[in-house]
C-alpha cells in the first residue's frame, strides 16, 4: 500500500486550476517574477498563477484566503521599490494579471474606454489612437508596464502637468478584494458623486487592499500638432521662471516640461551615438518643452513667438523648436541618454522626490550644497518633471569605492536628500511609491494620526494581512 | 440652599468655550441652521458652535465625541440632498466653519494656495484673480457656498469638462477626525505617491468621516481670453456630435458645453426683462459653449473658424458668437432664466443624474418617451453640463394638482427617472451627492458588497457613528 500525505497548501491551491493558469516553467527559474527593476530585490515565488478572467483571479484570491497564504499581485515588472517582488520565504503567491489582456470596450463619443489590468500601457495609448483619440500616461517602462500596475502605483510620467496622474485617469475600476469578492466600480461616467469614491482607494494601493483586474479610462483628443523645443537657461531659478511663464504664453497646451542640466547633456553626449551638442555654447540648465494641440490652433506660430520674446527678453539664453520629428527625438535622447550613462555606470543613486515648484531652485542648491561637501568625489544630477515639482537628484558614487563603500554612501545620500526634501514640505516619493525599499524612511516621516489611519484602512479591507504583506505598512502580527 | 442639578451634556459641552464660538441669536431661530437650499429638509441644531481654528473645532468635536454628541458639519447651507441640515430631534450640533475664512497662503510659482474651510467661493476665486491665476471651481451658488463643503461635496459645476470637479482641484486638506484629532494633510504637491491617499476619504464624505477645516487648491493660469457661443441645433444627438467635434477643432479650450432645450430658452424668456430669443427660428435644442485661453492664442478666430465650419457642413442650424461681454452675459442669462423660471413654478422634480456621453441623446428620448406617457400634463425639461454627461431631468407637475398629488407623481417621475438611468448603467447624484434624500434610492441600488466596503470605511472612521450620522449610510446601532 502506497504511503499517502495530506496535500500541501499550495497543492491544494494549484488542483483543479484550469492548466493555463500555471506558468510554464518553474516560478523560481523566470527572473520576471523574482525581480523588478530597481534589481534591489530578488524574491522566491512559491507559485506564480496567473488567471484569465476576473472570476479566474477571484477564485485563486479566495483561495489562497481559506489557506491563508499571502499574494503578490504582479504587473510588468517595472516597479523600483521592490513592491511586487515575492518575498525571499518562498510563501507568497505571485498573482500575474499578464493573461487579462483585452479592450473590453473603447467609446469614442463618451471618450472613454475600458481594458483589463494586463493590458500593456502602449497597446492602450495605440489602441486608443486607433480609434483617433489619445491616453495620455505616458512613462519610460511604456513598452513593458501594465495599465493594473500603473494603477495600482498611481504612476505618473512625462504629461503629468497636462492631464494628471494615473489617479486623474481612472474613471472606474474592478478589483478582487483579499477575500476574493469582486468589487465592480467600472463606471465610465465623468461625474458620479456617491459616497466614499472606492477607485481611489485601489489606485496607488500597491496592492495591499485588493488586486485590481480592469480600469476604465479617460480619453482625450488626439493631439495631431506637437511642438518640442529644447532651451538653455542660465539658471534653475530661470528655468522655474519660464515654467511659470510658458503656462500662460502657451496657454496650458504645454504638455512636458523636463529640467536637463548642463552635465546630463554630457552624459548623453558620451553614450549616444550621433547625438550632438545642442547649442554652440554650454549653459547651466536646459529645458525640454513640448506642446500638443489639436484643430486649427497655430501651435507652431505660437510656440515660435513665445521662444521669441524669452529670448528677447533675455528670459532664456538660447533656444531650438525643432524643425523636424526627427530633431524632436534627438531632443528627447539628451534626456535617455542621461538617463542611459547613469545606468551604464554601475550601483548608484536614484530618488523621486517632489517640492512645491516654487522650491525648486532652492531644493537643488541646498542639497547640491549638502552633498558636494560629503562627498565631492560623487556626480550629483538634478532632473525631472520639474513642472510638477518632481526631481529625480541621483548621485553617481566614485568609481573607486567598493561594494560595501558604495552602498554607504549612497545611503547616506539619500537621507541627506530626504532630509533636505523634508525642509520644504516636499515628498520622498512624487511616483515611485513606497513599496519595501521607502517602507522605513516613510513611516519615520508620518504622523501617529497618519499611520493609525493608514492601519485602519488596511485592516478594514484586509484584516487577514494576506494581500501584499509588508508593502507600504509593516506584516501585522 | 438651592437645588443643584447635573449639568446637561450640552451645558457641558459649551461650558469654558470661547463667547465668539456660541451663536449670537438662540440657533432655533436662525434660519441658515435649519434649512438648505432644497428645503425639503427642516431641523432643530441642539446648539450652534463656530470654531476659529482647526484646534477649537478639533477641541468641540473631541468633547462631543466624548459626550456622545452627534456633529452635523456645517458650510455654506447650500446644499440638496439635506446633508446638512439638523435632525428634527434636537440632538445634534451643528459646527459651522463660517468664522473660518483666512487664505493662509498663495503662492503663484506653485499655482496652488491654502485657504480655510468657511471662505466663500466667489472669495476663493478672487483672491486667484488677484494673483493673476484662476481657481476654475463655478457654481450657482458660489456667493454664498464654502470651500470646505465644496470638498465635503466634491462639488462640480460649470468648468467641470476641462478642469474636473473638486475632488482633481484639491492637493492638500486639513481635517478633524471624529475623534477629535485633526489630520494635517496641507502639503501643495502634485505628486505624492506615498501610500492610500488619505485626502480622497474626506472629499465627498458629506463630513461622515470627518470635519474638513482648510484645503490646499490648485490654481491654473487666469484666462485672458474667454469667448461665448450660443448654437442652434436640430437634435440633442446633433447637440453630442458637436460636443466631440469640439473637443477636437478648440483644442480641448472648451471649458463649459451646456445643452438647453427649446423650452428653456421659452421659460427664459418669460421671466428675464430684456431677454430676446436668440435666433430669428426656433431649434429643438441650443449649447450654450464657452472656451477660454491665454497668451497670444488667437482664439476669436479659432472659435470663428470652428463655427463657420459647423454651419457650413450643416452640423448647426444657427449660431453666434457673443460679440460683447454683455451678449455673452445674456447667452448665460438664457441659462439662469431657465432655472429661475422653474423655482418661480413652485414645487418641482429636480434631478442630477449622470450617463455616458454617449447615451446621453438616447437617454433623454427613453425618459421623455416614457414620462410622456405617465404625466402628459407635466413639463419635462432636461438641460445640463453635458459635456460630462451631467443632465438636471426636472419634471414641473401639472399646476392643478394639490400638493399630495404633487408629491406623488414627483416621487414616480423620479423613480421612473432613475429607472431609466440605470438602464443606461449611469449615476443617480452625478454631483449634487447622497446625503438624507439619495441614501435610500443610493443605497438600493449598490451591491452587498459596496454597501460592505462603505460601511468599513465607515466604521474604521468613525466607529462611535457621531459623524453626520444618517448621511450617506443610515445611523449604526
Amino acid at each position: 500500500m502506497p504511503m499517502t500525505r495530506a496535500p500541501t497548501a499550495f497543492e491544494t491551491l494549484i488542483g483543479g486550476l484550469d492548466p493555463a493558469v500555471l506558468p510554464a516553467s518553474p516560478p523560481g527559474t523566470d527572473p520576471r517574477y523574482c525581480r523588478d527593476w530597481s534589481g534591489d530585490y530578488a524574491g522566491a515565488p512559491a507559485t506564480v498563477l496567473r488567471p484569465g478572467t476576473a472570476a479566474e483571479a477571484a477564485g485563486i484570491v479566495r483561495r489562497c484566503a481559506e489557506l491563508g497564504l499571502s499574494v503578490v499581485p504582479h504587473g510588468g515588472h517595472t516597479g523600483l521599490v521592490g513592491g511586487a517582488t515575492p518575498s525571499m520565504a518562498g510563501d507568497e503567491v505571485v498573482v500575474s494579471l499578464e493573461r487579462m489582456t483585452r479592450v473590453r470596450a473603447l467609446d469614442p463619443q463618451n471618450f472613454s474606454m475600458v481594458v483589463e489590468a494586463g493590458c500593456i500601457l502602449e497597446q492602450v495609448q495605440e489602441a486608443a489612437r486607433e480609434a483617433d483619440l489619445y491616453f495620455p500616461l505616458a512613462l519610460g517602462a511604456q513598452g513593458s508596464c501594465q495599465i493594473g500596475g500603473n494603477a495600482s502605483t498611481n504612476a505618473g510620467g512625462l504629461n503629468v502637468l497636462r492631464y494628471g496622474m494615473m489617479r486623474d485617469l481612472v474613471l472606474g475600476l474592478e478589483g478582487v478584494l483579499p477575500d476574493g469578492r469582486i468589487w465592480d466600480g467600472l463606471k465610465v461616467l465623468r461625474k458620479n458623486n456617491v459616497g466614499y469614491d472606492l477607485k481611489q482607494l485601489f489606485v496607488g494601493a500597491e496592492g495591499t487592499l485588493g488586486l485590481v483586474t480592469a480600469v476604465a479610462l479617460k480619453l482625450f483628443p488626439r493631439p495631431t500638432q506637437v511642438e518640442t523645443a529644447l532651451v538653455a537657461v542660465d539658471s534653475v531659478a530661470a528655468a522655474m521662471a519660464l515654467y511659470a511663464t510658458a503656462r500662460r504664453g502657451l496657454s496650458d497646451l504645454l504638455s512636458a516640461f523636463e529640467l536637463i542640466p548642463q552635465r546630463g547633456i554630457a552624459l548623453a553626449l558620451d553614450v549616444m551615438p550621433g547625438l550632438r551638442a545642442p547649442f554652440a555654447t554650454d549653459a547651466p540648465a536646459y529645458v525640454l518643452m513640448e506642446a500638443s494641440a489639436c484643430g486649427a490652433v497655430d501651435l507652431k506660430g505660437l510656440f515660435e513667438g513665445f521662444l521669441g520674446e524669452m529670448l528677447e527678453t533675455g528670459r532664456i539664453a538660447d533656444g531650438a523648436l525643432a524643425a523636424s520629428s526627427a530633431q524632436a527625438a534627438d531632443f528627447w535622447r539628451m534626456r535617455e541618454g542621461m538617463i542611459e550613462a547613469q545606468a551604464r555606470h554601475g550601483r548608484h543613486l536614484r530618488t523621486d522626490i517632489s517640492v512645491p515648484i516654487s522650491a525648486i531652485p532652492d531644493f537643488i542648491a541646498e542639497t547640491d550644497r549638502r552633498l558636494g561637501a560629503l562627498t565631492p568625489g560623487s556626480e550629483l544630477l538634478a532632473y525631472g518633471h520639474v513642472g510638477d515639482g518632481n526631481i529625480h537628484y541621483n548621485v553617481l558614487p566614485p568609481r573607486d569605492l567598493d561594494e560595501a563603500e558604495t552602498v554607504a554612501l549612497i545611503r547616506q545620500c539619500e537621507e541627506e536628500i530626504f532630509a533636505v526634501t523634508d525642509s520644504f514640505s516636499g515628498s520622498i516619493s512624487a511616483e515611485h511609491g513606497i513599496g519595501l525599499s521607502k517602507r522605513a524612511a516613510f513611516l519615520d516621516r508620518i504622523s501617529p494620526l497618519h499611520r493609525d489611519m493608514l492601519e485602519r484602512i488596511k485592516t478594514a479591507f484586509d484584516p487577514a494581512g494576506t494581500m501584499n504583506p509588508g508593502r507600504i505598512l509593516p506584516k501585522s502580527g
